[in-house]
């Protein structure tokens, strides 16, 4: 029982220097370049692990026929310092992800249900598509522009990891034409026609 | 067209330096501590950036009624460098992944199909167990103990995501009864007993 | 003079052990995630940290009136492994730097000549522009989308450096309209008109 | 004199921008990913930098004849952001620190007086074993299990340095016997008879 | 309209996700090992990733016949987290930036006018020293002594860029002459002759 | 035993992906900026994790009365990759490790027999003095001028670890005296005076 006693003091006092096994965030908290800084490891319970935000299917009625369900350090904040975040990925028949990307994070696609063509382009302008089949994997490296289809008649779900717990989000859609990025500088910077870009932007909601 | 070609040798100059959006592993050359040597961007097709190794479920009809697929970078190459690599994990009903760490990676485990009872130990030596349903995601930190095991009776299958293309694995069990560790160091460092050492290497093929 | 020696036979053991200051790129072996493998350090000279490269302006007769002299590390072999590289922006009068990326570096410009125009788009489809002078200095985050413009009559010149020694260079209008991302793709994935998407691929070289 | 003046605004005006040399921890603030926020440079004195706390010997009066004495940041906010931290290992004759692992760092042994006989488990399970005499080092990897023993009948001293602030620390007894595991969840993920891991459970602590 | 509802939500629920594209050091709050928290984003408009205060040539009436204008996280906190930061070189003719180090960054030299005569030494005590004219580029590798001279009669203007927000600067003469460094304690570590090291702390405000 | 069959083959599949838990250095193969190529795994035994250079104390009869033993890659290639190296520090009564940085690590001394007095400047120019006993530790942030003196009249002895595998080691008499940096040079850019700097090269072979 003394030796115990003295067993368990050494167990706590190395305890106390074990510190962090893991950071999970309070968002409350300013963010800093390497993540949130962490809740107390005392108010830490196993659901600040565990996130049940991507069981249901994202509401795919809209114009793209799709949902992307986010599960970053926003969402779950157990992941805040992992280098890790997910999401989900509900892809109606006709439906598209379309083409964005990630400013920080690589990606991996897994494919659970259905058909999804997907594809990315690299700094070199070569575009790599496939195919996949439910449980096939594919990945995206960091920043370059991809895209996700249903491909065949059912509609697809599939889930996305990123190698970062903030990995970032840009479609391209949404950064020219739901933006404040006015019609000349679009026109000027991407040669795109401005009768089309106005077009575009009347749909997507982009002022300037 | 004077303006074109000028303009695609600026294109190909630029392309050039463009090289390293990504970095597909050569699995025959030495790895380094970054990874493995790239493969000749020239060579590279889509379906080095794809994997069909998880499509069929693992073979479950072993001692542990369970089965790991791994996607680490020396069976996907296209993860080299990524920072990510994944796995497939099936549970038959009453089966487990035994006690495990991965020593270089966290993990996020993301349930498809039945119920997985996971958890892992802190170094604090406080236990976090949660029963997670289909379409749960939860996360393991890097290095500490950890297991899933099928809850109910129909068995369970996961996807597992790690933030490294190289996690390793360190079964419990395995170090201890299927290695060379000899039972008097078992022994003396874990306080288990001779006689359940012998009989568990037996087991598991362990010598020493 | 006995000191001397004893002194530098310290000094020499010490000078073996000190073997990584500077890892210039032997671009001629295999790439590696963190970069080139290091030419033998004695065979490195001055010459191999400094680039001549910049000193000519790039050449602006072509369609954006612009050029992009890159220095990265397959320009400049001293680049490798120190977390930096750099470029420089020719841009004549009405000239543009197309909307562009680099998926792996944060970018800082500093204008030297004239008045540029920049701007970047965030994850949150929030435009950021700005007219910088003569020796105003802009950040650009890794990964989102950005441009550069002159503005005014003279034209101008910046020096862009990147936070990597391989920043890649996405330029938004080549991804799409001079690689091989097919026209249903690339209307699929962009809501931009095929008609218009099959004119800018006659003017930049796209196929597919 | 002028000069001087002048100079030395140049040097204040620089000193103010060289603020990160080092970031001694503010414990009282909440931790982050990469470590705690810093103390006020103004209030940082050489005692921050160094630390008495392994000068005593670990009492050795316990269980396992061993005692670890950390060094890590809670107890030495010196090394906060250093990819540093220390210990003292002290082993009287036949004692052991038992095997363990340290989630987040590689470890590096310095014995300073006796010999150690250490080991570790790679993810392979290859067991690695040797003694050590004074003066001698060895190397343990992340994540992975090992031990130190004191082989001889003097009992031994040695330091551990590891490549992180805060490195953890998991002993495999203690996170199995000593924590709030349940006895079928170890036994259903070990294969360990349950009889001996109540009674290892009774002597260590553990409850569940 | 519906479907654009539908779409814009999505949008909105994404772009709460994307949270880090950047981090705007907040330098009021404590700094951290990797950077300072981060302004809200709300606040954050496109001058604070802008920096005019390399406009203006640095006073180069001291004892040097140069300055260094540094935009670090400090001056320019839109550099905070990004991996880089800047500086401007002004050296009159006949002046220097004396022998110095920066402890956490690479620098990378772009000569903007006039010619510099720059070099460093490495580890091994080679001496790498050049003449760069303007639009020649230099790297000097992290932590080793390195110095700018203006060669020729007219002066030089140059930029340089870090590959860390916060380089820190360790002037060779100021750390010696112009600190605390006990004359003693200077003359034991270095060979240097006390009456030299004492009139040099004269000129420079050296205590101790 | 059939199942035995089935799970032996599990684990050697998994074997096979838990390919780096560590990567000794093939120091015959060049360097990359992360480190040196792994040996392969199947040639690595217990002594490549063990070093056994630091056993004996340095030959301390020269100039400075100490001697700096490294255990850096170059001589202890089990290190590599790991983020740390290790060197013993021997000092005779008088003796000095003279001013010096390493330029790619942080270093954490312990002081293992007598009394070391050490330093270290920081950008702030300030100086942080400490003498040490036996069993005190004290770290020493990366690339920062630092010195470490015997104490007392018995000599002191001292292992250093640092954070890099090859932390480098500028000695500043050796960069300054012990080089090829011309005398015109070194007068130009540190304000030392030129008889000095010529006597003090005759003494430590420096040239130009």
């Amino acid at each position: 029982m003394f030796q115990i006693i003295f067993l368990l003091s050494l167990f706590l006092s190395i305890s106390n220097a074990a510190n962090q096994d893991f950071c999970v965030a309070d968002l409350k908290a300013p963010d800093t370049p390497s993540g949130y800084p962490c809740k107390p490891a005392a108010t830490v319970t196993v659901d600040d692990f565990a996130f049940s935000g991507l069981i249901a299917p994202g509401n795919t009625t809209n114009i793209i026929s799709a949902a992307v369900t986010p599960a970053f350090v926003a969402q779950f904040p157990g992941v805040n310092g992992l280098g890790l975040s997910a999401g989900r990925l509900d892809i109606a028949a006709g439906g598209v992800i379309p083409l964005h990307t990630h400013p920080g994070a690589n990606e991996l696609l897994i494919v659970t249900y259905g058909h999804i063509t997907a594809g990315f382009v690299s700094s070199a302008s070569t575009v790599y598509v496939k195919t996949l089949k439910k449980g096939e994997i594919m990945v995206f490296p960091q920043g370059l522009l991809h895209f996700q289809i249903a491909a065949g008649k059912s509609g697809a779900v599939g889930y996305v990891v990123f190698s970062s717990a903030s990995p970032g989000l840009q479609i391209l859609d949404f950064a020219l034409f739901a933006s404040n990025f006015s019609t000349p500088l679009i026109t000027k910077t991407t040669f795109l026609d401005p009768v089309l870009v106005k077009k575009l932007k009347s749909v997507l909601g982009g002022s300037g």
